[in-house]
């Protein structure tokens, strides 16, 4: 795993992250790791005190730790948020490198298509009329773009990800193999005999800045204007968002999650894994949706709910503390009844 | 998104829907638009009486409205169903046209199959043995087609789409980028060590007419005979439909609904998205499955559930309510229990 | 569905399965089927003896039969475990043949990756660098093999799979289309401004021998480390297994199921459709989960549950039947509150 070839001091990662160095500031660190599998050279990660022995009996050279008082036996690295540091160092001592500019002999370009030279543009590619493919921009094989795509700088498309009639993806994003973005939404009306209808989708799904995608995703192009999702939003694996959905910024969507229809869904907002969404709501910024809830009505900002459907998260968990003892009060009820004298139950 | 060049009259626009027009029949029309993004010479689309002043002061030409009494600034038509008028003239305006015949150099066609001269095969598409493509489809790039798959005409694939050994494909369907179908589904028996031994999947799938498969569904080929999709049945993103299920003709399948193997599903049923089923169950026609409910039983004809697992929807809906008032129930049952000299609750 | 030219006698069939030969052991049978696509020449299966009429009134010539005291018009074979047996006939008359070594001239092939002469390279396939491609390896079209990637003997890539950056796939795996195996997953810690910075993910996926994974399935490779599927493990279509999680042998793993980061799971466990695990769980071997349910604790070994939240499934029985009494028991409750000149509720 050791694919870059960085190496540096003690003092020198310190000064990257803010951190305070122990002793040894010349030590030379060539990898960051955790203590299971660390290895000489390597300056080992650890998130709690409480589990700084682990990583002092390892093999690694000196530790990345949070600010504590008391001894070690290795030199180290103290800082406020030592997740923060480890994921910065991870980027700096593994960074991932994007291929060289190239276009493969394989891919097919439509004359029409604006590919810049300084991108790389790999086999068995298709970009269609029109598409516009910016600086830096990675097209892993079997990348479909289609026509009037416009791909922002930086971003990097991996493999078999489908980019349909006039999608937008901003500067620096990601997308995971598979995911397919600005497909045909599930739109029908009953027709005379009640028949569903087609209602063609003539819009398309906008990707701002720094958004993530993740594998097999799909985004369901606008039946008019736009699809569109929020800077810096990150989306798991296997999510759906159908069309004229507007996510907002930093929004963090976990895998499996089913948005419908016209959900808006304020900044910062935090969905877990298999959520689901009803069609035309509103949820407010910085709410957390507990994985597995079913969101059915509008959600204020800062909500916190759970369930299904999804309430209050207090009061789901006292909901599902009493149901533990429903089964007992179905006997009590009874009893009280019948000592009372009242008909029994049917 | 005037991505059609056609202009015509309010009275022709009329003629087309069987609306009545309100004056100016001559006055041109060159596309439909809502409110907000409606623009001069757009009919602006209106669902309800109620929301008639917005696209009065919009920026559009005229108004496509329902029937109703009164006065109108601009010139109307007005049809008893707007929002199926509405859905034709998006396909009037904005049709989705077919590129062009041809079959592009870099497609790889087995010299035993038969692709009529009439459709159109795009770049880095995969053709097997004894396959047949009818007139006037259209395979996008990316799509694979296995041995003996049968297309039939006017069929339009997207993207990455899989199509299966022996997979046969109705006229006029519509599949979405990539979806799988026929892939060999789920079974295994204990062997006499009690691993998993896989059993063969020999059957196929076959779409009826009109189908229309949503972006990285997958469907599975039954084990023996065939899964089928009736005619007009429309399935959502993110579906998965496992092997011999049989489901009806007119269907609508929402998002990341699972449907267990050999479910028989009536016509004209409508399931809400990430609805679950058990296999071998036999769903009558018209049934709703609301989004969420979780199926373990059969349905009668007309049923609507809701809930996991599902119930009548009345019934799930005033248990629901009920639940809110079950921490409470939980303190009064007590309260009640130790005032009659119960012994307390364990 | 001929696909095999195999034909043998009842007697040879017989020892095959380890079976019981009514009469006529030198009959000829060309093929396994059940009772209503049965055809003459056809050994007809039969799961319980209850159903034997249906086999006996059908084209075929023969039965396959569970253990039974009685008469049959037709010669058949009787064994203990006729499930089992019908699975090994089904490969033996209709083997699923690889296709003959063959490397597809349009197949794109890193000048470092080493292949194997005795494999099928399919069209349209890329193949990155230091990747490895053992003996008899099946790459569908559109596969994508990414650096350093490592196919075992005999492993079956459908097309359209994503096989990322270092992965390792064992000996006789299936990956079914659409799979992106080595995804990077979905880890991110607040930055400084509270906006989400990216956890690299520098780890793998392992699959272990004999693994099978389900159509458009993602499997995210591990933040540091692997990510690991253990030998014969069965995963169905559409399921989401995140970094780092620890999957045991044996475990059949059915549609649409989410599995969190870091989660390990037993050998010989079994999880029903759409299921879902929070992060960082231990569940123990041999437990079944049923669908749906979504689990937010450990399990221990051979643990039973459902719901969701998940409990222990008789528990959970005794209060979904309980639910169906409640809205009664509010009215009842009230009553007796009421009666006994307690204030009413609120």
């Amino acid at each position: 795993m050791n694919q870059g070839m960085v190496c540096c001091t003690l003092k020198e990662i310190s000064e990257r992250i803010g951190g305070f160095v122990s002793r040894d500031p010349d030590l030379r660190i060539s990898g960051i790791s955790e203590p299971r599998r660390a290895k000489p050279g390597d300056l080992v990660y650890v998130d709690q005190v409480k589990k700084m022995k682990e990583a002092e009996d390892s093999l690694g050279s000196a530790l990345l730790v949070p600010i504590f008082e008391g001894e070690c036996a290795k030199p180290f690295i103290s800082v406020k948020n030592p997740k923060l540091a480890f994921a910065k160092l991870l980027q700096f001592f593994y960074p991932s490198l994007s291929p060289d500019p190239e276009i493969h002999p394989t891919a097919v370009i439509d004359s029409g298509a604006v590919v810049s030279e300084k991108s790389y543009i790999g086999a068995h590619v298709f970009i269609g009329k029109n598409a516009v493919i910016e600086d830096h921009v990675v097209l892993s094989p079997f990348t479909y773009v289609g026509e009037e795509v416009q791909i922002g700088e930086n971003s990097f498309i991996h493999p078999h990800v489908s980019l349909l009639k006039r999608v937008k993806i901003g500067r620096n994003c990601i997308i995971h193999p598979g995911a397919v973005i600005g497909g045909e939404g599930f739109g029908y009306v009953p027709d005379e005999k009640g028949d569903p209808f087609h209602i063609p989708q003539i819009g398309t799904v906008v990707l701002e800045d720094e958004v993530e995608i993740g594998s097999n995703t799909t985004i369901d192009r606008a039946a008019l204007g736009e699809t569109r999702i929020g800077k810096r939003t990150k989306i798991d694996n296997l999510v759906q968002i159908a069309h004229n959905c507007q996510i907002g910024e930093n929004c963090l969507i976990a895998a499996m999650v089913g948005i419908s229809g016209s959900v808006k869904i304020g900044k910062g907002t935090v969905i877990g894994g298999q959520a689901g969404f009803r069609d035309h709501l509103n949820i407010g910024e910085n709410c957390v949706i507990a994985g597995g809830a079913e969101v059915w009505g509008d959600l204020k900002p800062n909500s916190f709910v759970s369930g299904a459907p999804a309430r209050d998260h207090k009061e789901h968990l006292k909901i599902q503390a009493s149901l533990r003892e429903l089964p007992e009060m179905v006997k009590d009820l009874r009893d009280l009844k019948k000592r009372r004298g009242s008909p029994p139950p049917l």
